[in-house]
């Protein structure tokens, strides 16, 4: 089966290893509150401090926004809109929330597979 | 083959065809000028000003946004992300421009198929 | 995070629970061996032995097949494309393989999240 | 607005002109006739004689196949799993049709944007 990876099975790496699982890890940025029934945005940045490559055989391409088991999203990126340089991609992913979030982000590398962020809980309240 | 709707196919109907057409059609909303290799954000709506289902067996499924003949982006929506009523889906894109965009967004309904935005033109500059 | 669901995490239970874990369960059906740079066809069937409904609101939604960490393809599924009644929904996957395979399929169901077919191994020669 | 091409529209250039509107031409390949309510298979192959490059700045991402607006399906194609030669990608459909088709096949490549095969008529019968 394909493995997930994250930042925490790499952390007590080497420097180098470090900051392969930094490149490629997925980071979720957003209020920790939201209000029921009102679009809410979520930041996912590729990167937490590393740029990642985007070369033509080594590049992310897709972005899939979880809520517990439930896709709220996925964004497809094409290559040529990043650029030939490294890069931290960010997408942004609108949705309108009716309960309380446990959020995590998986991003596909067409080189090194699946990666998974951390898990981010939002509260959302009338 | 699959027609290409779009708003203006149906601006001199009826005030039931116009809404019909309204609430299909993705609007490009985004600045009009761009700095080269700068991330930009280019917000797609669908729906002019009348909003549209949100229903198990009626909705958008996808937004994709092109520059001329390339795709830029894809977005691809879950239906249970955007609640049970009428709503007017927003999607953000963010990319890098290299070169000034002739942007359009083609957004599909499982009902009435693939519907066309306006063209917008941004500027890049250095 | 989202977990990934797998029939032998099941089959200790009723045969409701049973039934429930069948019908979501994506199956690969292929040959064991194959030719290198020679296309290869591998079937994915959703559903042991039970169907599992096709509803506006309950359905299947996309079914990857992955190489150990790599992402073979992935075929996107229109519910109104398979009826309304319960399916073993079944897709087919070609591609060409250069070295020997670690198969398994991932499948979404909108009201159930992420199943993982058991891993089929295929080896390729000249 | 991005142009939909098609091979028809080369037709009348040079070889040069033709054989590269043959290799980026989708072809739908299947029955005339279909069985209503029971599984129907649909091959579409991206090259009418001429095979594509298949190198990572240049290839195939995905395939549509459409029933007049409604789409019946998507295939992502993963560049790596088609080798570094130019190919004759195929991918196939298996949908279940309930009333006659008119099917049209949609490709994108990366490098020279959407391409439409020749439409398709399938009667569907009892």
């Amino acid at each position: 089966m394909p493995r997930l990876f994250s930042y925490n099975q790499f952390a007590s790496g080497s420097d180098v290893v470090k900051a392969y699982a930094d490149k490629h890890s997925p980071v979720i940025i957003c209020d920790k509150q939201a209000k029921r029934d009102k679009p809410f945005r979520v930041k996912v940045r590729i990167g937490r401090n590393v740029m990642h490559p985007n070369a033509p055989d080594h590049h992310y391409e897709y972005i899939q926004l979880w809520n517990l088991e439930t896709l709220v999203s996925e964004v497809r990126l094409q290559r040529s809109s990043f650029g030939d340089q490294p890069v931290q991609i960010e997408a942004e992913f609108i949705f309108i929330p009716k309960v309380s979030l446990h959020l995590t982000a998986l991003a596909y590398c067409n080189q090194h597979g699946l990666w998974m962020s951390e898990e981010v809980d939002v509260q959302v309240t009338d």
